[in-house]
């Protein structure tokens, strides 16, 4: 296809989608990416770059002069061009942003800049269709003509009072149920959902999700409505944020992706993996210190993987099951019922283990006292890594920093340690060294 | 509040929305909510119902005659009244569905009670907004006021010819636009995504988030339209998606949150940390097995955990980022590429920790045998696990399975296993024992 029959591609291009397009220049290398970008008209352009994986887009815009860049910012809405410009190099920011003719999208995109990227501000667009109460409601859809043209989708209509102040919203839907010689003001529903510029966009997500928007409208402190955040965007928030998550619980710091490249890979997993090696010297440096106290139970030390793991497996459970009811917002009751509880559910599971473990032991070994030592200890330490589990990442939410970190493998190498030291302990007090 | 003042407390239930009364009940005592459930007008009651969480409703619906879910049932849109009644027991469905009134509603909700539960006609609604393309815009118009009550939200128009076959879209913003003596043929979008009544509802989450859609029409083999489905149906598809491959890797099966029962959590969680139990009881058998040619080396056996521990995090962090790339459907390239990079990855990491921990071997035990046979081992165990979380995954999606349940216990419970195996014989052939 790269024999440069520019204008076959081209038609077979304009019958994909964008998506698609992406998904294709994803593929190739970046000299024929560049060279079917160039030939596609601008509109098409703009949103297959904002369908890129953002490797690719990086190199992509850097191949392109800071005047086709702004060309392709024209086309696009005020979130995505303020995206893809927060992606650039400070200094090649400026220069697309001059670039820029519509002095109305350039003074709307810089404002949107300005906003954190994990706030509410960072995530809207300034396209909207707004009206004000005292328009009627021909008026109003003779309007909305010309502002809809911006507007890919339009959700709902947002009605502001004289001083844009967000009074309530209209649906397309009411406007075309509505009588013509209908006043706004008559018309409108007051009872309308917003968001702050600058709440979190976790919260705006949680907002939206719960009352099932499809769309919300974000004003400042005074109530000025500034734009609207749409599902679609949420939708990405939710991924990425789930995707973290799972990430960090299984020991893999930043956003990496399996095609990621093995330096990139080995910085997100390195320092997990060198906390587990920390975990392992100490534990090492227990079983050391026990060592002359058992001269004669060496079965004893054989015991110490399933300890761990256990005690591990026990508090990635716990922990996990408090992260994602943080993260869903459905606790409900105290710090001490949650730890009586989950202290409870431990010493059940636990028990149940024990009792096997118990019979194995005594069977293998045919020391009823070494069952007896091997067994109870794995109920206190499924009890203790349970409570552990339950504890960290409840603490961690009340200081504020995000408890998912407390899952993986922070929760299974201090459980490791905490585990094996109980062991130990219990098992010198019942076989009474 | 409970002091029965019935018209305080109607007054002040109807200026909540409707999800934070759900949000009230669901913290309730079940006869307060039943109560004032009964206190709320039809319609409110019957969107708290399906925000309520599952328990709760399921208890809530019991103190219900059939007649009275029927009546909910009727305020309900197609897709939630049959979720609704998918939940109630076998013969409690029929009595129900029989006390609907509305004879078009009823024969929708039983049609959508045939879907499978995770296809995209389980997740549809039958409300959505159709036109014949034989129609004027000033007809369509005039009719859509008449099919948009029954539609909370009208996402899409789709267009259809005489067959109902599904043949294009039109946005209400296409049809303000356009002049009222159009005829739909003229102006409608003849290029429109749609699903399968079939497919897999992660499928057409898929499809919706890729292109960005905030509704997709359903058709069945002929293409005939059957119904749509909305974003915030798919917002929760993808929730629980993620949450259910979270607590997959956590050593969770089945759907449990933080405060279901003790019972129920046991049962989600003691089957996996019976694995780990078995897992540990196979690495007793390993080291017993060794036990004999290690009498010198004892300090050998005070590094199983550690051993243990990595094998457990690597084989996690390589089946994790296995498992979100096939979720995301970003992976690319052949299995054998992917094994060779997380072998170099893997080879990488393990050396650098390797040196570490051949130099405390080497400061702490004094014997540069042992410190090369513990840390050259770690190589080896690292690089081993590393090709297991990568190789069982992609095994498992390649057999029609979920790879999900590949991470969490399942990997670090054979990883330990194979661990400690390697890590003993690489640790004799080294010492010459």
């Amino acid at each position: 296809i790269e024999e440069q029959k520019d204008r076959e591609l081209r038609k077979l291009l304009n019958e994909f989608h964008y998506a698609d397009i992406a998904e294709i220049l994803d593929e190739l290398d970046l000299e024929e990416a560049i060279y079917i970008i160039k030939l596609l008209d601008s509109e098409t352009t703009s949103d297959v770059l904002m369908e890129l994986d953002e490797d690719i887009r990086e190199k992509v815009l850097r191949n392109l002069s800071a005047k086709e860049i702004a060309e392709e910012i024209e086309e696009l809405d005020t979130d995505d061009a303020a995206d893809i410009i927060a992606e650039l190099p400070e200094d090649r920011q400026q220069e697309v942003i001059s670039n820029i003719e519509d002095q109305e999208h350039k003074a709307e995109i810089t404002e949107l800049l300005a906003y954190d990227e994990d706030s509410a501000g960072g995530l809207m667009a300034k396209e909207l269709v707004k009206v004000y109460e005292t328009w009627t409601v021909a008026g109003c859809m003779r309007r909305i003509r010309g502002q809809a043209k911006d507007v890919t989708r339009v959700h709902s209509i947002y009605v502001v009072n004289r001083q844009n102040k967000l009074i309530g919203r209209l649906s397309l839907k009411d406007l075309i149920v509505a009588k013509s010689d209908n006043k706004i003001a008559d018309i409108y529903i007051s009872n309308v959902d917003y968001v702050n510029v600058h709440d979190d966009v976790e919260d705006v997500a949680k907002v939206m999700q719960k009352y099932d928007l499809e769309a919300i409208p974000v004003v400042d402190d005074n109530q000025t409505l500034l734009g609207r955040i749409t599902i679609d965007d949420i939708v990405d928030v939710i991924k990425e944020e789930a995707d973290k998550d799972y990430q960090l619980a299984a020991g893999i710091t930043q956003d990496v992706e399996a095609d990621d490249s093995i330096f990139d890979l080995t910085k997100a997993r390195l320092p997990w993996l060198f906390l587990g090696l920390i975990g392992g010297v100490g534990a090492f440096l227990i079983m050391e210190g026990f060592q002359d106290s058992f001269q004669k139970y060496a079965v004893l030390f054989f015991f110490t993987p399933l300890i761990a793991a256990m005690a591990g497996n026990v508090g990635v459970q716990s922990s996990a099951i408090i992260v994602q009811g943080l993260a869903n917002d459905d606790l409900k009751g105290s710090i001490n019922n949650r730890l009586i509880k989950e202290m409870l559910l431990a010493a059940l599971n636990g028990t149940i283990l024990a009792i096997f473990l118990f019979l194995f032991v005594w069977v293998v070994d045919g020391n009823m006292n070494t069952a007896l030592a091997v067994s109870s200890s794995l109920v206190a330490v499924i009890i203790v890594a349970g409570l552990i589990g339950t504890f960290v990442p409840l603490f961690l939410d009340k200081r504020g920093i995000d408890p998912a970190i407390a899952t993986g493998p922070f929760i299974t190498t201090s459980n490791d340690i905490f585990g094996i030291l109980i062991y130990f302990w219990i098992a010198k007090l019942i076989l009474g060294i």
